[in-house]
């Protein structure tokens, strides 16, 4: 099976029992009741040697952090906070020089982005992985999902993207600051981070929204390193389209409240890029063309 | 480095910002602030293919079933109940019925304690890993630590320790209901369940206390299977003592309050099996002598 219908199979197959599972199996983040004020939020993921990095493209230092950064970049998808992390990892042996870098890049967030690393697991294993379990909160009124997008709606997207593989994925900046301020100025209907590529969790939008949408191709904001390694810009744009990592906000806004969307956020360019349209279709326009488009993206077990 | 002195290294690295962390890095779970009643554990324990099992010799049924079941145990000695759990799992492919049978195990342990499963993530890698990590909350009356044990305090263990690894580990009873009860009905001043075996959990129990036990050879309650792959008494009590892997619950009680211990719970045997001592020192007492032990049990990078 592939991916999609992995995790297809999987929803099917789990039962959910409590009423307190605000949003459960499907999405990247789980949504939890807690308090009159706030939800739990609770997602995970990981990084495996020879499947996310090899050893000799990383160092241990990046390597805490970026396992760090892209639970961080869950947590801000969904509007919220972090609280606590626990970290369970395994490694052929127990290094100190290996965990000292680990530990460093991770505190390196914890401490920037205030939440706590309050436990975890080690085991041998033949290879290293870091798999990060992250606990946030987000305020009932912020929170928000990927199911929201309305016809009309505006489409945005933070920073530039493609060919973060070259560079950039070693030194994420987690969309947290910019997502708290996003959700408490602006009326966003739907969000997501930009994981697998930006066509692809565009459609995951559109999917769960029940929409389609145009994009347009002079209006996606493309990475130097893109640019940098593709022959034109047509090139550079299908990187932007289909490159994994970059960990930017994919968000959807209504139009009338699309005017409070600023350029930047601190110093992360915010970019009009499309359009929601009712018909269940995806197209990039490029020269005054129009073209259907599908996932592009990273796909485990294609 | 070997296991220790990894954990030593960690803990002294992790800054704790949160003054909402109340158990922290360190024990095998977490203690968190939740409400006035409760308090919020969270913990994570992941089975790694040719480290925790081999293929041939669990099936995947039984493989989900563990994963969920090591994990409630974690819980089941803080004297809590579990919420939800995270499932972050690695394999080569993506093969159905892998799928479905992880899936069975972990579901019929969802239906019997009620929790669910609500998130989790999916990767490729080269052996199958399963890791999960599971919410839970405690009422802060019931909460259990290792660090409670008085001197004069008694030992107790459920169930029958040795060997589990011959059969027991495939079909583990998390000791949930058992710890409930106990927490309700007894004033247990510490506990934890036993992983890496009797001697080496006890001893935490004792570090973290700052006290000494001594534990009676003849009281020692040795599983059937200890037994049959032993040459006498003394082998199979050294199973007892060492083999990992039991998921027992091993608590003290104040004397005073030891009468209101049951010889079981629900069908679970519960066994006197030792005493806390004020010196520092560790004591197995056979047939009328004394003997210090240390630490027998399984070590990751020893």
């Amino acid at each position: 099976m592939n991916e999609e219908k992995i995790l297809k199979f999987i929803k099917s197959k789990l039962k959910i029992r409590r009423k307190d599972v605000i949003v459960g199996p499907g999405d990247d983040t789980a949504v939890l009741r807690y308090d009159k004020k706030y939800y739990l939020l609770a997602t995970t993921d990981c990084l495996v040697e020879d499947v996310h990095f090899r050893k000799k493209e990383i160092s241990y230092y990046q390597l805490g952090r970026k396992a760090i950064a892209v639970n961080l970049s869950d947590i801000a998808a969904m509007g919220g906070f972090p609280l606590y992390a626990l970290v369970s990892a395994g490694f052929p042996e127990g290094k100190k020089e290996m965990i000292d870098g680990i530990l460093k890049g991770m505190e390196e967030l914890a401490e920037e982005f205030k939440f706590d690393i309050v436990g975890g697991n080690l085991t041998k294993s033949q290879f290293i992985f870091i798999d990060i379990f992250m606990v946030g909160k987000v305020e009932k009124k912020y929170l928000k999902l990927r199911n929201g997008a309305k016809p009309g709606d505006l489409i945005f997207v933070t920073g530039k993207l493609g060919a973060s593989q070259l560079k950039k994925h070693l030194f994420l900046r987690p969309r947290i600051n910019e997502a708290r301020r996003l959700v408490k100025k602006v009326k966003i209907s739907a969000m997501i981070d930009i994981s697998d590529g930006l066509s692809s969790d565009l459609i995951r939008i559109a999917k769960e929204s029940n929409v389609g949408f145009e994009i347009y191709s002079d209006k996606i904001p493309v990475s130097e390193d893109a640019v940098k390694i593709s022959k034109n810009r047509e090139e550079a744009i299908l990187h932007a389209l289909s490159d994994g990592e970059d960990y930017e906000l994919l968000f959807t806004v209504p139009e009338k409240y699309s005017a409070n969307i600023p350029e930047k956020i601190f110093s992360t360019p915010v970019t009009f890029i499309g359009r929601i349209i009712s018909e269940k279709s995806y197209y990039l326009i490029e020269n005054g063309k129009k073209r259907k488009i599908g996932s592009m993206g990273f796909n485990h077990f294609g």
